[in-house]
């Protein structure tokens, strides 16, 4: 079935070159959510889109722009990969509500509200409190319900997600994170949250990142489809989908911008510790994007069946992607 | 046959609001050229693009933005005035060629290379000396072609305006300005200009703003005609339009800001001088977008027929569109 599936990524930020592009087409991948941006702000953010532009035109053979969902289902078409732009910060529209729309215009077609820090949004999963939305933030989210620019919480604090859910009159996401019933990270999620993103009609992406798995490195495939398995029957099958947080050919000075942007004199490890500061060692059996057809094999071996297969490979991202990426009716 | 006209003005500055749109309406302008900056850098574009989607939110009864030629009618079926952002200067590219693409997206549909002075793609017309184009004004307008930017060189020098006709693969035009035989003012061109320009397949919108005219702001309206005859012989009937250069509501400050930018610490006057150095009084038979209906009598009265005068009044800007706008084929 590997052929015929539409196969979506919810997250991935990779050092892009041709040579990744070829790895996700030849793995099987239809769509990949692409972070663009984790602390860069307006001008350099159009930067990102300047060289992302670059990549489009000396890879039209292999990739294209996702203007709209039907567009994941034209790249499946005509065999190449479709790239979604995302952030990971709010920084791209700065203090600017008007700048909602204007990125949207530019395919920003996700945006987290907040990255493990505070932000004018939201409260990050690494502050010691979370008091919420906030004021801009509310404000941010309808506006972001009215163009079509996806809520995703996945480093977001308890709190802040519960308000989201909320106050967002459309299904938010959790691109990337895992249960924290499955491994205990900040990250990850409880299963209050999981649950109320379900029942709001939101969506969990899966993470394959090291840290956020039980025995880190060392989590085996089976255990990985377990964890599916349980979030399924908590969140039922619709709910959920891949979210890899792949960071391919990343050098650790750009894990240290993740972790620092400008706002650290003091380095943060975040995930990891002083011992521990680099990039976690990759699964055996999911290396890079070459290795979605494991990942296949393990939800049919877990007992899945092929219409559920394919629902958490890609097609709940799509179903998704055709409600939430249009315009708001007015 | 004022109903049936398509009407496009090529060029406007003014102190947007729903008043002006009111008087655009009243005046059956179908599109308005619309300066969106002067001197606006990356960021501060994108402000003026906010504001202008504010507008476009809370007066959708009376205007809409222009995405592509195809728009134009759809505003004229509608009874709005379509909104075509334009600039008068390269500032909003920055030195990045990659903007060029991105502002685009954004629907900048026109940029002027120069304002008056030396920028980094072209001279302006208030240079002592003009060196052409540049290396990057090369590459700059090849990057223009392609994406469906139409190069404007209303405020550029002679040798640069020569020069960017034979670089372009495809027309270009001088928004608003006149012919240099009809009124001797640096911003006017000369005969050579607007006989190349016509032989490219460029457009010429002739303006109406007082310091572009003979007699100024008493010049009459049958003089006004008589060029737009003369450079009809000189031209063809096909490559000349309307560009009014109407600023409408704006404070002095705002023309101390179009001469000045941040570039001059002595006060510029541009094209009024320290004992004339206020906006100039309006003209009586054209006061504001309300008074369209004058400029078709007018023509009419001259003598042209009605299919002369639909081409004059929007006809030719809107074939023009129809080829400038479309990416150019890979």
């Amino acid at each position: 079935m590997h052929q015929d599936l539409i196969v979506i990524d919810g997250l991935q930020y990779s050092n892009w070159d041709r040579n990744i592009f070829l790895q996700l087409k030849e793995g099987g991948v239809t769509m990949v959510h692409a972070t663009i941006v984790y602390h860069e702000q307006i001008r350099e953010t159009l930067l990102r889109i300047g060289e992302w532009n670059t990549h489009f035109e000396q890879n039209a053979d292999l990739i294209m722009p996702v203007r709209c969902a039907d567009d994941i289902r034209i790249a499946k078409a005509t065999g190449r990969v479709g790239i979604m732009f995302g952030a990971q910060n709010c920084s791209p529209i700065e203090d600017d509500i008007s700048m909602i729309a204007i990125m949207r215009e530019l395919n920003l077609m996700i945006m987290q509200l907040t990255y493990n820090n505070q932000s004018l949004l939201a409260c990050g999963c690494y502050e010691a409190v979370d008091s919420g939305v906030t004021r801009f933030g509310r404000q941010a989210i309808k506006e972001m319900n009215r163009v079509g620019m996806i809520v995703d919480m996945s480093h977001s604090g308890e709190r802040s997600t519960l308000d989201a859910i909320e106050i967002s009159e459309r299904p938010i996401v959790i691109s990337h994170a895992n249960p924290l019933s499955f491994h205990e990270a900040k990250r990850n999620k409880s299963d209050l949250v999981l649950k109320t993103l379900a029942e709001s009609g939101g969506l969990l992406g899966f993470s394959l990142y090291p840290f956020h798995l039980n025995n880190g490195s060392n989590c085996s495939l089976s255990e990985f489809c377990d964890m599916i398995a349980n979030t399924a029957d908590l969140m039922g099958i619709d709910n959920i989908g891949i979210g890899t947080d792949l960071c391919q050919q990343q050098p650790l000075s750009i894990l240290e911008w993740m972790r620092n942007g400008r706002w650290s004199k003091l380095k943060d490890y975040g995930e990891g510790s002083k011992s521990n500061s680099d990039w976690p060692e990759p699964l055996t059996w999911f290396k890079d994007s070459r290795d979605f057809p494991n990942l296949t094999t393990g939800l049919i071996d877990r007992g899945f069946n092929h219409t559920e297969v394919a629902k958490i490979m890609g097609q709940n991202w799509l179903r998704f992607f055709d409600e939430g990426l249009a315009p708001q009716a007015s």
